[in-house]
């Protein structure tokens, strides 16, 4: 399989507008933004989706999180941000290599734009379906 | 201010449907799921938005993200999901306790919808905004 846009920023072989970098975290601009602001945070480990990264790396992924929130908001005035994680095509997962998107929210409404159609099952499909992931855990 | 919901189900003051807890980390399904198998994982540390979570417990919630997506996965046959994090009211936040979504999205379109409305900016813009940020961090 040939590498992804990531494996190759990864392996320096395609730049990037870098932000932050350490032994297992790479963050940079996302090139086509939905929002000023956009930020990339990818695993070094190649993965690709959530489910198969290793918990080292996932854990080294998250703990960086806070701080690329608070210096996005910080370097954009935005108040409000959406962290994303897309896994699978029809998941809208474009690169096969696992990223977090941090996008600013602001007033005039740029950034992600969510539809959330809830529904309200029956507490005992709730918790049949809980003890069920719970099993393959 | 008062208790958020997720405050009292940490607190055990209100019930909910428990797929796994450790010391740092709740997960349990959402009530008003958009698709079957939406589970929330939230930290047991209280903080708003992720950007004011201290780094361990974020690194903790990171870690187990894809232990919990895997069985979210296996228990309900949803090959495509997305993790979701929302931080603010005008980013869709309802809960003032961070609260990762892992969502899976099926074949019938339930799950997340999301609008993707990109731009390309110039590289000096982005090579801008990628400097202020990393100086904030």
């Amino acid at each position: 399989m040939a590498d992804t846009i990531f494996q190759k920023i990864l392996d320096g072989k395609v730049p990037c507008h870098k932000i932050y970098e350490d032994e297992n975290v790479l963050a940079f601009m996302d090139v086509n933004p939905i929002s000023l602001g956009h930020t990339l945070v990818i695993p070094k480990e190649p993965a690709k989706m959530l489910g198969e990264l290793s918990d080292d790396s996932a854990a080294a992924l998250g703990r960086v999180l806070p701080r690329l929130a608070r210096a996005v908001v910080a370097a954009t005035g935005a108040s409000s941000y959406n962290v994303l994680q897309n896994n699978g095509a029809h998941a809208h997962q474009a690169v096969f290599h696992v990223h977090f998107h941090i996008i600013p929210k602001y007033e005039d409404n740029s950034g992600l734009g969510i539809e959330w159609n809830i529904s309200e099952p029956p507490p005992e499909e709730l918790a049949g379906i809980a003890k069920k992931i719970a099993s393959k855990l």
